[in-house]
């Protein structure tokens, strides 16, 4: 019997294309199980995925199962080696939790990185120049309004600091340096992929970049150690007047301490695609005249959700052939 | 007896740094008439303006004494020799009854082509991507509820189709082909400037350059030849779900014949700072789900207006000094 793959969440692919892909392979089950406690049931030895090796999944999936979350990954079948995300953010599946089963992790990070920022690029573009909020008053019949040109800035040689230069870091830092603006970065590690205009500030110098940024935007992943990482401590340090963007996820931010600098007007401005609640929203949030508010959807296009797919079945089928895959999540290297 | 000089419209600077500028070379007078009737008798032979040799103007001298026509002209001293307008747009002043009665006009073109070019990226993003949509959905309480990835856009790897390669277009053109974009153009003349990625259609060739576009974005100054240049038969020749992007001048576009391919979705969407009879904006234009509306902000920061008031009142000063400046209009030269 060959073995199965699982896919967990939607695809844009026919079924037949899916198929073609894994011929020979691997054979491709859907998940129809209407409910996380009927997945529970049909992954048990003898239930229909008891065979099942890796899983492509999306986020789509929570709707019907949930979050692959401790209690979910207890429940899939022993067969189950690999989990082919599709994404770049893989914090709705539980690392630790798939490490200590040795189950292997991948995600698709390059796929998304020019869309993404992208969305972080159109985010800073309305907090600088207030764009949002002036089409808010003309939709409401008050042409300008609330517009003051003199609190409008250009993004032209003003301070961007990316904070977590990864994929989609340094693919922002890339299009700020067209204006140009003057690109920092604090991550982790130094980036050997980072251009030399692009200089770096360690841990020991995370304040002095924070001082001199007219920008601030996360492109941290959500981890444990980064949950409310950009706190009181870090927003106060801006500029005042700074922006802060966030495309990477809502808890990585304090929110309580975000509003209240927006309430002070520490901050000038807020573009934010992510949140600590999706899909629900702090009201607060709404409330601010100079805060652009998307929703996550800062990979979500056409030509991005079939970059990630192909990545993501790519890396199933690289599992399922070859025991490894070249997306493998750090945690599970 | 110094020349006088006459600044109608606000300015950013203090009353006592103009002084300043024009120490020695001119006497500054503040526009105080308080309607286009009482304006006339101050220009009058005795009346307040009667030695006035150059004018600043901005266009929000409009509310006070109306647009410099055909009729204000007419009434303007007779020692009138220059108009210093602030901006790059100067379609508020009669080029022609200028030149008819000697007078030279200057604007201030370079000043404003990185904050419009700015704001021509923004409204492709958003066009392209559906942002502004999304958005006002988010904010009605309804989460992703219209988007569909599928018929969003990457920016990258499109074509977009400049009209009009002056300082904007050629600023637009660098700023998108970071990502990279495909960007082609089209103006009366080869611009020399224009880099060797930037390809050239001539008239001959319009339809052409038309059908590979998936952005339309126009940059041409109005003028009574360029009225509607944006009609039914250009509109026609883009790509079905082509987007239009215009900061330049509402009436360069048909707006009906734009209208009409909204509806029937020939367009996949608008993103217009500019509209025929600012500041009334045809309703209709708000019924669109994908249509990005700015209430004409293109120029409209901090820097951007300093930058602009230095450049036309450098330019009020060297006309008195030298008789001339660097930024005589075309129809002037």
């Amino acid at each position: 019997m060959p073995p199965h793959v699982l896919l967990c969440g939607s695809l844009s692919w026919a079924q037949e294309e899916c198929q073609e892909l894994f011929r020979g392979v691997a054979e491709v089950l859907h998940l129809d199980s209407p409910s996380r406690d009927e997945f529970f049931a049909d992954c048990k030895p003898g239930g229909k995925y008891d065979a099942v090796v890796g899983i492509y999944r999306n986020n789509l999936s929570r709707g019907y199962i949930g979050v692959f979350d401790k209690e979910l990954i207890a429940h899939l079948p022993s067969s189950l080696k690999w989990i082919a995300h599709q994404g770049a953010g893989y914090d709705n599946i539980d690392a630790q939790a798939c490490k200590a089963r040795g189950i292997t992790i991948s995600n698709t990070p390059g796929a998304v990185d020019d869309a993404t920022a992208t969305t972080a690029l159109y985010l800073m573009i309305s907090a600088l120049r207030h764009f949002a909020q002036a089409e808010r008053d003309l939709r409401a019949g008050n042409w300008k309004y609330a517009h003051n040109a003199g609190s409008a800035h250009d993004l032209t040689g003003r301070t961007l600091a990316i904070l977590g230069l990864g994929g989609i870091g340094l693919r922002f830092a890339e299009l700020a340096h067209a204006f140009p603006m003057r690109v920092v970065y604090h991550s982790r590690n130094r980036n050997p992929e980072a251009p030399e205009w692009c200089q770096y500030f360690d841990a020991e110098r995370l304040d002095e970049m924070l001082t001199q940024a007219d920008v601030l935007s996360v492109h941290v992943p959500l981890r444990p150690d980064t949950v409310g990482f950009v706190d009181e401590r870090m927003i106060r340090k801006l500029k005042k007047g700074a922006v802060i963007v966030n495309t990477a996820r809502g808890k990585v931010i304090d929110e309580d301490a975000m509003i209240r600098a927006l309430e002070d007007g520490h901050l000038g401005g807020v573009g934010l695609d992510v949140y600590p609640n999706e899909p629900n929203i702090n009201p607060r949030l709404l409330e601010f005249k100079n805060a652009t508010l998307l929703p996550h959807m800062g990979a979500s296009t056409g030509d991005t959700m079939k970059k990630m797919e192909v990545r993501a079945l790519t890396n199933l089928r690289d599992f399922v052939m070859c025991g490894t895959c070249a997306d493998i999540v750090p945690e599970c290297r």
